[in-house]
């Protein structure tokens, strides 16, 4: 029984912005702890960051790689069990029938594995003289939309979106889209809080996202600022560049209150256009 | 035979953000003096604001709106021709078999209609406190979407979208969305800049808004701002809130780079979702 049943209509939301070092076991030990630090604030859905075992960059992917359930998605499945909360395991590679993924594990209350969400759109990207990095070198794309819902008497229900820039309507059945994220020093400044901010207004939802800590001796130096976005476009929490728990309370009857205010799905005029997942999960 | 031919991948783009009074023949000439202005800074495309004719407001479109062809079109026809340019001209309310449209006119540097836009997406809303306003109150939706070409040699094609906050994946079609739109005091500081900046990141397109000038005496007031992005997402030009005309040079060169650079349309996954348009014009 989660703790979510008792309030109904608001409910505290965590992101881990975590350091991650090439120590998998020290990722996992300070992953627990501030899991726990998380649901002691009194969170009841805890986000952890893009490649939170291992540090991000395809040559670090084969050796970190795990199968699914493994050593991490163990401790996350106790973590959440222990702690009560929903966690959403940021990602981890995944070793699956001699290809890698970039995986999402996400936990129940109770400590179960309610879905995996295998990244789909992956990140590839050369700026000349600023940064060139492809996940495609090495990963292989997922090929499922993630929608998970908490299973009590309020209705709220999370999805785990593409990427920051896709553009289906999928997304406004939900009201919180949870990206784990590991933007850089290029793309970062430009598009990060940009893109959680348009996402958030386009679909009048709560957008959180996690990333890793900035560490300016990895290879991939990733730019922090995990945020938390509310369905009028405004950031509510925000981490800086090193380890954090940010926080917020997410609200759905203010949700509700904006998508009345300005009814831009009830204007959808699927006679002249579409936007639509064809498969749901 | 268009002055666009010999430039390739540039060209200047003027955004007029008109101040709009309740007397019509003031709005038209001053729009034919700041085109003309527009064409001496060797502006090709020139963009007016949304309701560039009359007070923006229910209860002004009866009184103001007009047939097409008509006064105020034919007005920018002539413009059009005279400075040689593509002329956008902003939105008026037209009228046509007893109903009302908030439709916007493209001209030609031959002075030709190449399009008449109507909008699709009605603008209603209803902030408590804050402010109420519902064009579908007198006015009927179009039913087409609305791309237009230069005819040169160069390959540039504009869309005058549904509104900032649609999601359609036919922009990508396209080098520069032209969003004519009146936001208020209340979307303006929260939104407008916001959504113009998540559509040309979204869809790595430059984005050009055209706002009436502010005039804190009319019963709506609109927030100005008329903006120019590039397709990174940065604002390259923008007015304050006086009447003004802001420039930008359209580099299609720098649109095709940033497109390679994060190659996020190459990515897309048609097994998953769609975005598309039921209709082109």
């Amino acid at each position: 029984m989660s703790t979510l049943a008792g309030v109904m209509s608001k409910f505290r939301l965590a992101v881990v912005q975590l350091h991650v070092t090439k120590v998998k076991a020290d990722n996992l030990s300070r992953a627990r702890r501030l899991i726990k630090e998380a649901a002691g604030q009194g969170s009841k859905v805890v986000v952890l960051p893009e490649c939170f075992n291992s540090p991000y960059g395809t040559s670090f992917f084969p050796e970190y790689a795990e199968r699914i359930p493994g050593e991490s998605t163990q401790l996350l499945s106790e973590a959440a069990k222990e702690n009560n909360v929903y966690l959403v395991g940021g990602s981890i590679p995944e070793e699956d029938g001699g290809k890698l993924y970039n995986s999402c594990p996400v936990f129940g209350p109770d400590g179960q594995l309610m879905l995996k969400h295998r990244k789909i759109h992956l990140f590839d990207i050369d700026v000349p003289g600023k940064i060139r990095f492809q996940e495609s070198e090495t990963l292989s794309p997922g090929s499922s939309l993630s929608v998970f819902e908490t299973r009590e008497r309020s209705s709220q229900s999370f999805l785990l979106p593409f990427s920051l820039s896709d553009q289906t309507e999928t997304r406004r059945c939900c009201q919180l889209l949870v990206y784990p994220g590991a933007f850089n020093m290029t793309t970062g400044p430009a598009h990060w809080e940009l893109l959680q901010r348009g996402r958030a207004l386009d679909n009048q939802v709560y957008v959180a996202t996690a990333s890793p800590a900035r560490d300016e001796t990895a290879s991939y130096v990733a730019w922090g600022h995990s945020t938390i976005v509310n369905p009028w476009g405004e950031v509510i929490a925000k981490a800086g560049s090193e380890e954090a728990v940010v926080y917020a309370d997410i609200d759905l009857q203010y949700l509700s209150d904006v998508r009345q205010q300005i009814p831009i799905t009830a204007q959808r005029r699927h006679d002249l256009y579409s936007v639509k997942a064809e498969q749901e999960s």
